[in-house]
């Protein structure tokens, strides 16, 4: 079980960003995110991809972010640029049940001290979205990337175009 | 070499995540960003950062992108969700010189047809940052988050807290 907890999101500010952490938990195999502010249109956008290109993947906005890194039962891997490397912090994780927590602005002390491990993906400012994805990418030993959703949509890897194919309509086709 | 290219970016709308696709492209070892549109704002938080943190990342915005693909000495990779397989793409890029195109919303199609490679980071709807971070750290072989870039400020991996080394005050300490 992978949930990535997302703080400090502000509806209107990191809509779009947050938009992309959720996909990306969602497409680097995490089986649900966590956003601390409540917001309906996210989950409503999160929830039409679902709805189109399978898995079971879930959105809760609007949560206690305290009681839910308290109340995790496994690991909590907080990405932050400046904690201890990722290369060396990922084989030291051991559970199955581990929350990647990221956030937008800057993250409250408490964040680091609840946190089991506090992880860079490299020690410059980025994107937590590309800590996410590196993070998930790492831990899942490039697997996540291979996993079948089995939606209504499939996208079919083309070196040329589009191809998708659309088992709601019962037929494929190039949609480029 | 490797030169990001982004696509379609709107200043307005698109502020934040084509911020975080440039600092991805730094951290991940990337020697320049080339955005289509004139953004002088985004040009300013850019330097600001390389001006700290070190290195010779550098950005330009407003530019032709048909003339860039076209006139690029190497291979063009586009990053796209209908693309060939990551995994299968990366051992066949020989150039060491190499364009990496990510587009805002909808890609024109002629981008498909001018690139040398159309890549997917998966088949799913995500993110270009989250793309681009995986494609960059696969292809760098994951040495690209090592790199030290010689700033004035450097970050020291810390399990724990927040270590900033300023060399402009010629000293250290703990930030938080």
């Amino acid at each position: 079980m992978i949930v990535v907890l997302r703080l400090g999101h502000r509806p209107d500010r990191d809509k779009r960003v947050t938009t992309h952490v959720a996909l990306t938990a969602r497409a680097l195999g995490a089986d649900e995110v966590w956003v601390s502010t409540q917001d309906a249109e996210l989950e409503r956008t999160v929830k039409g991809v679902v709805d189109r290109f399978g898995g079971k993947f879930r959105i809760k906005t609007g949560l206690d972010w305290r009681k839910a890194i308290r109340g995790w039962k496994g690991e909590v891997v907080h990405l932050t640029m400046y904690g201890e490397r990722l290369s060396k912090a990922i084989p030291e994780i051991r559970s199955k049940n581990i929350m990647v927590v990221v956030g937008a602005e800057k993250v409250p002390r408490e964040v680091y001290d609840l946190s089991d491990w506090n992880v860079s993906v490299g020690n410059q400012p980025h994107s937590e979205v590309a800590a996410l994805a590196i993070f998930l990418d790492r831990y899942t030993g490039g697997k996540a990337l291979e996993k079948n959703f089995r939606g209504r949509l499939r996208i079919v890897p083309n070196p040329r175009g589009k191809t998708v194919i659309d088992r709601g309509k019962g037929k494929g086709g190039d949609a480029a």
